[in-house]
């Protein structure tokens, strides 16, 4: 008999558990010039690019090295481990890169000593810079890390990344356009009528379904590349995807981490950003950046014709007409947060329980309870991750008594060191500019990104050290994430399982608010649930705070089995520690996802645009 | 019998028009260390300022040199010219200043030599920095110009502009807030609720007139120095002052010269904003920075309470409820273009033309003429600066018959002169931080920017010779503005009086447009216009670009005449080439006026919210 994963290694079911890569030995020199380190390895790479000689290239790299590459050598984003099959990758690219420059335009760019593990323990240090490149198709930027071995420095991680394809650079600064065509008798229409045309008409070589961060992120990049897009989204207005959701949300990840592609936060705006505040940024940005959003608008029908490679899909308009479109392309982006889950307990459909049962999705918010009224209403809100903290924490601040059903174990952090350690140095004020922690972020391969997040976790219990006993001391289980690698390799390994502490952690440290822990329920009674361990725990309302469908399901809701057939399973890694299913080919033709939390829909929605103005441009993608 | 003056030469009537100021002689020493002798001359008004010894800090300055402040020293905009008047306003100002530091934070800050004269003949160098200093009250920044006299490096102007007041410092990056108040219980409302009653609640120290971008600009500041302030407009909507404007209206200006204070506009943005998109970026920036705006709200009574200093303002909120408010200062913000300007024309107001006559400000787009069409319906625009040339426009490109009646001279700049020659350095792409634009812009004294603009407006009329040729050739009559001072000179000293080429003017080089120049209107006939030359023009549809009232008018039409008779004359210089009445005490307490092109309401709300929260908070002022 097999034994069963415990809860905080559980990761999304097929997808593959890289294990966090050992550090490599720290450099013996480091009173270099790290400059002309970077220059020399740089220079040698472009001497045995332009001569083909890619044995020599291997030899740069350490043996365990790494190439990650976003869309610089191939139309799709991958990481090439070894220096072996990193030779035998640049031999077989389709794409020849050329010109490597070392990127000297800021302080944080150029070539410095850097210490790889956050720890400290052991010190890797070794040199990092950013990189500038071309091709003949674009231009791209990137981030390179030297080790030394036996006194030779090698590069240990390159990446490369895709920034402009050449004939379609972005029209920003000093390509911005004009606003008026001078003297041109053209204009007998003036912006407003042609950006209502335009909106109207829904002309669209893609169609985003959803108009949440992913769907407004991937419309704005294709836009940019000049690519006619439409973006439907059942909602009646943009920015209600978070509206709607539960009365006291607010971000749990910073303004500094959140930016969205060219609109970037501004300097007054609050570091955690409440709901109805981000709804109305959403509203904006699809006006600032003039997206063609449908809202009140819903998928009917949809049908891929292989011949032409066009999909025909029937929507219904604004609640009022149907439409058929007919896009190269559909980019599902109803994210985590489309379709509800609800767990298949006994008793709930049928409504035996008698009070109020709902998704967390649909929680409209706790009403206020009279003090000093006889008997204080009961709540049990069933999750122990980010939403149901913060409905147990609405709950109790309205005067219920409130449990709290947590069935495994949950990874908490602390705000502060969500702040001061995951984020820190990358995502905080007076950080580098976005793009620039993008790069170093997503820059890492996959297993050292785990390396780092391990020895982070660690840094960062350490600072919740109380908060952590606490937790645990009232009954609430606690975990260290997939391989202890903490908060940020559950979300990617396993899309959830974790807790940002706003407050609600000390109101179960105090016992204000109960836990039930461990149990499974058995079904729904009048008065409230039953455990598996004949336990009954009262309750006046109850919440489901139990998350949502992964996406691959929900392209079966929206699209049918047709297509969710031929896509591949969505999230967790491919053995090369890319995203799985997300931001590359679905394995159906025409049918991408995209999502992530904001600060992810920002980078991958330019990797997954420019993969998909590749195709449409037939650039051998 | 007084000679009339010319039309070129006109500045607002009561305004003192200054002189050039004779450019100073080059430094002979240019191969030194900028920094150090700033260093220096900074360490020796240090060293008077501390002592007190301001017979020598006199002797830092040119006889004839400024200093140009900004709040810090008083709690009024001053340009103090000479040496000796510099000493003497030092020693009686009531806020002493101290620590006055070399800015070095960037490149552009750092001390430098700089060639003074834009016209290069002759050319005056001389070295400029900019400063931080500090009093006991707040913190600014400002910068210098020095020149050598003898060998000797003085200061020839000094500019000081407060920035921060001690204790309430702006919200922003490392003092935003944090959005959520976590762990806290009174959490019982959530941010939606919180702004929905602050904005109904309406309670305010400070009551702002006008919405369009002088009132969301002192909005914001006032906001950022933790002042209540409500906004009330009669427009349905914010941003309509921009969107009922007429149909192709884009503006004149490029987008690094039109940032807001706050939210600066993004890198995609157009160069010329046009009018509806305006609109919509100035709805976004009332929630961004979440000020409290009335809209469809009209005043209906003002008193000012000499005694508690306060006004009762009773209002018609939402055409729905009168309420009263009780500020105790009103910012009136209705701008240039607020009511209609009008000329006194015989038949006008009796109706006596059959045909449509209109205010360019009610003029709702030409509308589009069927080709072939035996005659073409006649147009005439009076009136010849921006307004006047965009209208012809549009029914020019509609198929009109179209004169435009010049009944003066106009300065016409090429747009493409604007950007290269006018606005380049300090505001285009890639250039400085709009906060640095404005203080280098800013701190120079008016005689000085008099002299600066009449050797741009040269270099502006050659590079635009073809143009202005052309221009005359056609019977329109082109003028180079106060003093030779062009735009920019007639903008500030007569609030008019220029177009900023966008098209217009090949049109009438070509012919397509005529003019009808150097005649006054002798009455509004039934077929059109009778000019005093006796010629009839006819006309189908009059236009009348004749611009909008004064501020003061403008005060005495909404708040009567018990105020309007104690407010000072508006926009023009005063003795000291500080703005007349505006964005500094009115002459009437607790009423201030706030107006301008976007890039003066960016740099002045904060002069003059500064000033108000000053007098709030009782700092001497």
């Amino acid at each position: 008999m097999a034994t069963p994963i415990p809860s905080h290694q559980r990761i999304v079911p097929g997808s593959v558990n890289l294990p966090p890569y050992p550090w490599p030995a720290t450099a013996k020199d480091t009173s270099v010039d790290p400059v002309s380190i970077a220059e020399s390895v740089t220079s040698k790479l472009n001497g045995y690019l332009s001569s083909g000689d890619f044995a020599s290239i291997s030899e740069l790299f350490t043996d365990n090295g790494f190439w990650r590459d976003h869309l610089a050598l191939s139309w799709t984003p991958r990481t090439i481990k070894t220096s072996a099959a990193i030779a035998d990758y640049l031999s077989s690219s389709p794409t020849k890169l050329s010109s490597v420059q070392v990127d000297l335009t800021s302080e944080f760019r150029k070539p410095q000593i850097a210490s790889f593990a956050p720890g400290g323990s052991p010190d890797v240090k070794g040199i990092a810079f950013y990189i500038k490149w071309g091709t003949s198709l674009g231009t791209g930027r990137g981030v390179a890390r030297l080790v030394q071995e036996d006194g030779e420095w090698k590069i240990w991680t390159m990446f490369t990344c895709l920034v402009e394809l050449k004939g379609w650079e972005e029209k920003v600064g000093a390509r911005r356009e004009l606003g008026v065509e001078h003297g041109k008798q053209e204009g007998r229409k003036n912006w407003r009528e042609r950006r209502e045309g335009e909106q109207e008409k829904g002309e669209g070589e893609v169609l985003v379904i959803g108009a949440g961060q992913s769907g407004l992120t991937i419309a704005a990049r294709l836009k940019m590349l000049g690519v006619k897009t439409v973006v439907i989204d059942t909602n009646e207005k943009v920015g209600d995807n978070w509206r709607k959701r539960y009365h006291q949300l607010v971000l749990h990840d910073p303004v500094w981490y959140d930016h969205m592609p060219y609109l970037p936060f501004p300097e007054h705006w609050p570091v955690f950003t409440p709901k109805d505040k981000l709804a109305e940024w959403f509203e904006f940005y699809a006006k600032a950046l003039e997206l063609n959003i449908w809202t009140s608008t819903s998928l009917i029908s949809s049908k891929w014709d292989e011949g032409t490679k066009t999909w025909e899909v029937k929507v219904n308009k604004g609640g009022r007409e149907e439409r058929v479109l007919r896009p190269k392309h559909i980019v599902l982006c109803t994210g985590h947060s489309g379709k509800k889950f609800m767990p298949d307990i006994k008793g709930l459909s049928e409504g035996v329980f008698k009070g109020l049962a709902v998704h967390s999705a649909d929680f409209a918010g706790a009403k206020q309870q009279q003090e000093g009224t006889e008997r204080k209403r009961k709540a049990v809100v069933v999750g122990a991750c980010n939403s149901a903290h913060d409905i147990c924490q609405d709950y109790y601040e309205k005067g219920y008594d409130v449990t709290m059903v947590q069935r495994s174990s949950t990874c908490v952090v602390s705000n502060k060191a969500a702040l001061k350690v995951l984020l820190a140095v990358l995502y905080e004020e007076g950080g580098p500019p976005v793009e620039d922690s993008d790069i170093w972020l997503h820059g890492w391969p996959s297993e050292v990104m785990k390396s780092i997040q391990i020895d982070l976790a660690r840094i960062q219990r350490e600072m919740d050290r109380d908060l952590l006993e606490g937790l645990e001391k009232a009954g609430f289980r606690t975990d260290k994430g997939v391989d202890e690698g903490g908060l940020f390799m559950k979300y990617l390994q396993r899309g959830g399982g974790y807790y940002i502490d706003v407050g609600m952690s000390q109101l179960i440290i105090d016992r204000k608010v109960k836990v039930k822990q461990g149990e499974e329920i058995e079904e729904l009674v009048e008065n409230g649930l039953r455990f598996k361990d004949g336990e009954v725990l009262e309750a006046d309302e109850i919440v489901f705070a139990t998350g949502f469908m992964n996406m691959r399901t929900q392209a079966r809701h929206i699209l049918g089995d047709e297509v969710a057939d031929r896509v591949d399973d969505v999230w967790g890694w491919d053995e090369e520690g890319e995203m799985r299913g997300i931001w590359k080919g679905s394995g159906h033709p025409g049918f991408w996802f995209h999502g992530g939390n904001l600060a992810l829909t920002r980078y991958f929605s330019r990797v997954a645009a420019l993969q998909i103005k590749a195709r449409l441009e037939g650039l051998g993608a």
